[in-house]
């Protein structure tokens, strides 16, 4: 008899590109069935205030209220603090709109008080009735520093500050040996998965900080479900962001394959941009080939859906029956 | 020779009362001549933020944008932040604006960073261009806690959450024996000063919190000035606030006597309002008697001005002679 898998699905997600996937699998998968184990190598001390842009950015997209234009924050956002706060000499490189303030203050709080962030991030999704269950890669402070030619930099300065300028040498992540996997995320990956999806996040500042999390790795591979990436370049480039920028800074081909061989000892299949088809045969890995570019809803959909069949594809070559 | 005053004056200031005669003050004397010592007592962390109301209300007062219809945060304010905090379940007694937000966060963000409260307080008086210098009564944490029928309560716990509500049997002020007077505050009062004012604010809760600073009577007295303390009680009852309740828990009398009788030790001088006129033989002391409720600016004015002229009057009684 065939083990039957069920509906549910943990998708890996950094920033803007992987909270639109997000949004495409809690839309085609039953409510409740998905878990996001999300990048917190971005998350740092600012104004005194905790800030958490992967996680808020995640919160704010499944919520439906997600700055579109700015891809960052709030759609509905006031600035009445921001600027109220460069009028008395405050720090202003980084925005923080007068709703989302909210959460970085009720988060700087609770942490202060000993709730960890799984367990806040958990009452935000409630308050804002989220289906999806979104987890912090863990509750420890992992930081993301980038080693470029103009220094080390954090990654916020790096990001925000400096507009991703200096030429990335190689990142790395403070804290990252000695923290642990939480307990929602050994939970998540204890479940009888359908899918294992990695977003189409920057795979070196959004992806590697989650794998870098000890026995990460081992309890996605532990579980037994199809590991799906999906491409993040698409033609020859990156949706967003800088990852286009930093695979030529590290001599690597601005390619799919690149992306492909970058997380070869850990997926099982990968999701192809219909633009660049012809690179198939350069990628030695069950492939699904559509348009990955995330403009509208119907697209996000379409991505999840296209990444869960190749999934399913892969299980049932197993000897697997989809439910 | 008789010694030249000059027109410099102190004013001790509590919440909104103090402020309406500080901005009266300010408008009546050369600019950059007045220093207003400022209850802290009514400090507090909410949030994680240092909230200091008296602080805030003489410096929005003084730069023009004191919210006149609430008596405390800005005119121009707008209310997301706290609407969102609501949404995600935080502590929403206390309400901050938007605007103000900025102040508080950072204020703890500079308190943090080792900067005095003095130096901060100045630093946003620049911001804001005021020619007054605000000077809180010390940089140390003294917090004015309320003895009531209900328990020993925080001052904003009595104040704002139960409305003043429970009955008052004493108050004491945390940590004021081993707070110090400031150096603005020691500079201050060694300076050759026309008056030493006290606002017609609440005498419990906003000026003996200032009295209690070690030295700090005996430097008030040591300046050598007049001190005129200005009625916060007018026809038997308290302007704004809980003075005439908190009288009557005391078992004294609601008349600007008890007041007088409160600042015996101290005052050299007492403005009385004209409703009360015929309590003046009740009061051994040089009186001023005007309109004392400050209702517009040109009010504010006037109070300032009456209050000096009793300053000058015994000043010139005492053989010098105003410049």
């Amino acid at each position: 008899m065939t083990k039957l898998k069920e509906n549910k699905v943990v998708c890996l997600s950094g920033g803007v590109g992987g909270a639109k996937l997000l949004l495409g699998l809690q839309r085609v998968i039953t409510p409740g069935a998905l878990t996001a184990i999300v990048n917190t190598g971005d998350d740092f001390d600012h104004l005194g205030l905790r800030i958490c842009p992967d996680l808020d950015t995640a919160l704010y997209t499944l919520a439906g209220l997600a700055n579109a234009e700015l891809g960052w924050g709030r759609h509905d956002e006031t600035w009445n603090f921001m600027k109220t706060l460069e009028a008395l000499g405050g720090e202003t490189w980084f925005r923080l709109g007068d709703r989302d303030l909210a959460l970085h203050i009720q988060r700087t709080q609770q942490l202060h008080i000993g709730q960890s962030l799984e367990a806040f991030t958990g009452d935000v999704a409630e308050h804002l009735q989220l289906p999806t269950t979104i987890l912090p890669m863990t509750n420890e402070a992992v930081r993301t520093k980038i080693v470029t030619d103009a220094g080390e930099l954090d990654f916020q300065d790096y990001f925000v500050r400096l507009h991703c300028k200096p030429i990335l040498q190689s990142c790395y992540f403070t804290g990252s040996e000695s923290a642990r996997v939480t307990a929602g995320v050994i939970a998540a990956l204890q479940q009888n998965l359908r899918a294992i999806l990695i977003a189409p996040s920057n795979p070196y500042l959004s992806i590697d900080p989650i794998l870098s999390i000890p026995n990460m790795r081992e309890l996605l591979r532990a579980n037994g479900a199809p590991i799906i990436a999906v491409t993040p370049i698409i033609g020859g480039d990156a949706v967003k962001g800088p990852t286009a920028k930093i695979l030529r800074e590290l001599n690597k081909e601005v390619s799919p394959a690149a992306i492909a061989m970058h997380y070869s000892d850990l997926i099982d299949g990968f999701v192809l941009d219909e633009r660049d088809a012809e690179l198939a045969d350069k990628i030695d890995l069950p492939l699904a080939t559509t348009n990955t570019l995330m403009r509208t809803l119907e697209d996000r959909e379409r991505v999840a859906k296209v990444a869960l069949d190749l999934a399913d594809r892969i299980t049932s070559k197993c000897g697997n029956v989809i439910g």
